[in-house]
């Protein structure tokens, strides 16, 4: 089979890297491209674990130049710094999956929590990609928002119950993040001895990914409020979400989660609580949910820079080009 | 001033431990009576960080031992144990601060949820022993009941909030603790390979302390139904407590926590985020509240040992012997 | 191409799920069968990180069962019992490769460190499984020992300097592991309370990968006395070990080992300090060295549980049946 | 008793809150300075741990206001900063103990290794620090030179070996430290994602603190080779070292370090392997040893910001002013 080549843009940073060896060991698609703003040596320069194993050139990044060889372009760029290469690489015949928060949000919704949008044309025709609810729209899509992480996690565990949920009640989505999610950034909250035995909540009811999970639901036709506050766990990798959820009628809450998934290769419900260390290191989320009077608590495990951002990316490369989606996409666990 | 002499019964575990360097350094307490079940060897042979520092023999745990010479015994015994020892040491006229669950609860929860009480004499007359809600009758006590590590953090954070909340809603409690919670126990849920790098919910719904806290906050006025799930974090020390709302009105949360601890020293309102290791070795609860439309969120943060087991004894203590309540508590924190 | 049944006894372990995980994305081979001591339920349930993934039957481990279908059989098994199961799967026909200890030393050196030998036949015939010492007479083997993890890193750190170790100084070798080392072991030493931000030695001077490194570097012209002292770290998975030597001469140590490794391709000569994360994950052993006066140091970098077990074996199996012998083996580190 | 007003100059970095914490519960000192190089707002804004704790303001560092009201000065400083300090203090007549390693060398090595020397006068008159070698002179001194932390755990376990040490052998220091002793910079060594699960040596054979190890052992008659090698461990605090040396004569290493240290209160010889918890929040230095053949293993384990710095600091000051070097000393390890 022929295979695709594909360029990925932002090679400096975790969801880069993680992008580069997923590809590196699929068999359809070809790595051909890797670009930083700077350009310059090569990718085990930027990621020694790297050396001997991935010796390419790194570029500085220029659509032009991707054009000419890539068919799909990954971008792992900062918020803003990402839609000026989509619109550039779009327009230049370039497929993009889009990791930033670019293309996932309404007009409306990006400019109150990002600011100006500039490429407002392709916004509209972006399709957000998480597999298990836009299968059909990926697959045909010229640009996919990649999800957030907290809102991979957390729409997945709450879809499933949207005719159970209770109107006019308020869904409450307490989550965990480890520390890669917050980048390679050198500042005092990703300092080892601030980080370590400790934890604690940022941007309380005020996360940007708060606007995103809310305007997600929506399209599934569930209209609730939303009140979010992600933590920081001291772990490098993986996230965990705790959704709590007021019902309208009495149900089984792991028979809901199981019927509605019942063909997604990427979920597992379970029937004992989930964690960390079982998805860390795959595409997989695993739920888990248990209910009393009128409530129900979903548990919604992922790992950060996998299912919430570059295997997933993969995943929808894999259905923009029509191979099995599950073609290159890692189900072991890192455990132990 | 004469110094009182107290007995701890059950000093192998970590709320021993803690108790045994809180006394050793507490100006008006003398330790005189360490106690295991089975007895024998020095302290330091259990506690070999205390080798050099404390050498006191251990004894085999006797009520009638420990009457003739002390005034106050702290049990730090498991559930059900501890109730045979308290019945018998109030009955030889020592005073008594139980560190299980076996007088926190009605009889009713209790037998519901631990099983047969066999002192239900006094039983009823046990103080639940929150300085900041109960001070007053903790004075008077002859056999406080030591709150629960998560109840404290959790009713701390609720309680201010009394005549705000709205009827009928379900109050959320999503709680984080560190491993020490869990005790010595060797089992799979506290080898490092399964903690380290992990994050899982127990218990979710059903664990014992959601009835603690619902019964405590119907002594202030607060009837909504609570709901609790516990989460395991690979840290040693530390609890964080995030708490979920509705309101009935408009508030400044910050203002409604400053009100209403104002006069108590324990006690820290933040402007901020709290974390775990602005109160890990200290007896301060820590709390921050953000409110959204008619929701508000608390965080609270304590030590789970100190606050939540030992150091709050030992404030009961003081009370209960007429000394100012913050002698010989710790009130700085482990930082970094 | 055909490929090879290969049987895994002892699936329970870390270096068993390691094992299954190997296998199961390997080219050449196919896991056929997957052995407990008691049989029962599904590779899943001993590795719920493994549910929908890999739900082969996991049996009651016996040879002749075993004979009918593998012609190589990993033996993931404690000492002692290992040599009982090698000796019936060899005299059946079966290539076995043993993880223990069982058959790396000399009957002497066994019988003084772990006890009674009961294969003492085929003890005389097994190939030490470095590859890069005894790659040739590991293809011809029926039976290979596995070696150690400790002795990995520090084998491969001292052969290079074969020559250059002054005569009658001793090697120092100062290693630190990860817990899963020690395997899941409900112990107190693992209790995750007193792993957690502590950092200890171990068996200094008395371990038993003592002996199995003075004997290797003895078949390498090594004749110095070793002194070997390991210590726990705090973290799940991978090992360092520094290795300090006396010199006759002046040497460019990097220029050394470079020289040694210019053909392997599981050697990583870095000219910056090895870490355990750039190894994890991977069947790499990366190797660090500075000279000082008469004194080199070298630094050892290995994953405990890959490159010091199960990846290693993977590759002497590749060895054994005239594979490549990367075909099947991780390059890409766990990173971040 | 009159307690003794005393300065922290440098009060931001965790030494000075170390120093602030000790000194606050200190009977006989009175810490009426805290400085930092800008001044401004309070101690509780620098570490938010303080608040409602300790609210002093924080002055910007003046010599002539330190000498108005404090008989001794500490600097908790970078090097270089700190000699332009001592050196105007001392001439105003403050008494100054200083934690970095301005005095701690001769002119020639601090020269080699450090720079340029701006206060020789006072260079000469420093007195090392360590009261186990050199406590009569501390009670004298203006002047004293804190040691380093890796020179503190080193030299104490190599100091009682020095008339068994074979002559012109080398010594080997492989050392481990957490974190907190690189301070609060934000470097990428920092970082937690690269700390954290990893473990990693710097600066092998090129460390400063090696020199000031043999320099000090040279006082002790103790004139081999050292060879140091440092560690980072992926833990908030601690210090553990490992010493290889070879011996000129048999002999019984526990024995040795328990005869050596029979008067000394902060050094606690075990008989079992240390560890870092045992020691940390202590001034203890917990001291292990192993003899085989004609070498000796000794591990050495102390708090790096408390015995490697401010408690260290504080019984120099005890000593300096004739109170009994203990008080105010914490002795209760932080453990679990």
């Amino acid at each position: 089979m022929k295979k695709i080549n594909v360029a990925v843009v932002g090679v400096s940073g975790y969801t880069g890297l993680e992008l580069i060896k997923l590809l590196r060991n699929h068999p359809n698609f070809t790595l051909n491209y890797a670009g930083t703003s700077e350009g310059g040596g090569k990718i085990s320069d930027l990621h020694p674990s790297l050396l001997n194993v991935m010796d390419m050139k790194v570029q500085k990044s220029e659509p032009k130049e991707i054009a000419k060889s890539c068919e799909l372009a990954f971008l792992a760029l900062p918020h803003k710094t990402a839609m000026s290469f989509a619109k550039e690489l779009l327009e230049l015949g370039v497929r993009v999956i889009d990791l930033s928060a670019d293309y996932r949000l309404s007009l409306e919704n990006y400019e109150k929590h990002y600011g100006v949008h500039l490429d407002k044309e392709h916004l509209k025709k972006a399709v957000y990609g998480l597999p298990e609810l836009n299968r059909e729209k990926i697959k045909k899509a010229s640009l996919v928002a990649n999800p957030g992480c907290y809102p991979t996690a957390s729409i997945l565990a709450i879809a499933p119950f949207a005719q159970y949920i209770k109107k006019n009640t308020p869904i409450f989505i307490d989550a965990k993040s480890g520390v890669s999610g917050a980048g390679k950034k050198l500042v005092e909250s990703s300092h080892f001895v601030n980080v370590n035995e400790n934890f604690i909540s940022y941007n309380a009811l005020k996360h940007r990914h708060e606007p995103e999970i809310a305007e997600v639901l929506v399209s599934q036709n569930i209209t609730n409020a939303v009140y979010f506050v992600p933590h920081l766990l001291p772990v490098t990798r993986g996230m965990l979400v705790s959704v709590y959820m007021q019902l309208n009628t009495k149900i089984d809450a792991f028979k809901v989660l199981t019927d509605f998934y019942k063909n997604e290769r990427f979920i597992r419900v379970r029937d004992k609580a989930v964690s960390l260390k079982l998805t860390a290191g795959t595409d997989f989320c695993d739920l888990f949910a248990v209910e009393k009077d009128d409530i129900v608590f979903v548990s919604s495990s992922i790992d950060n820079l996998l299912r919430g951002a570059s295997a997933q990316a993969v995943v929808n490369a894999n259905l923009m080009f029509g191979f099995d989606e599950s073609v290159g996409i890692p189900k072991e666990a890192y455990v132990p």
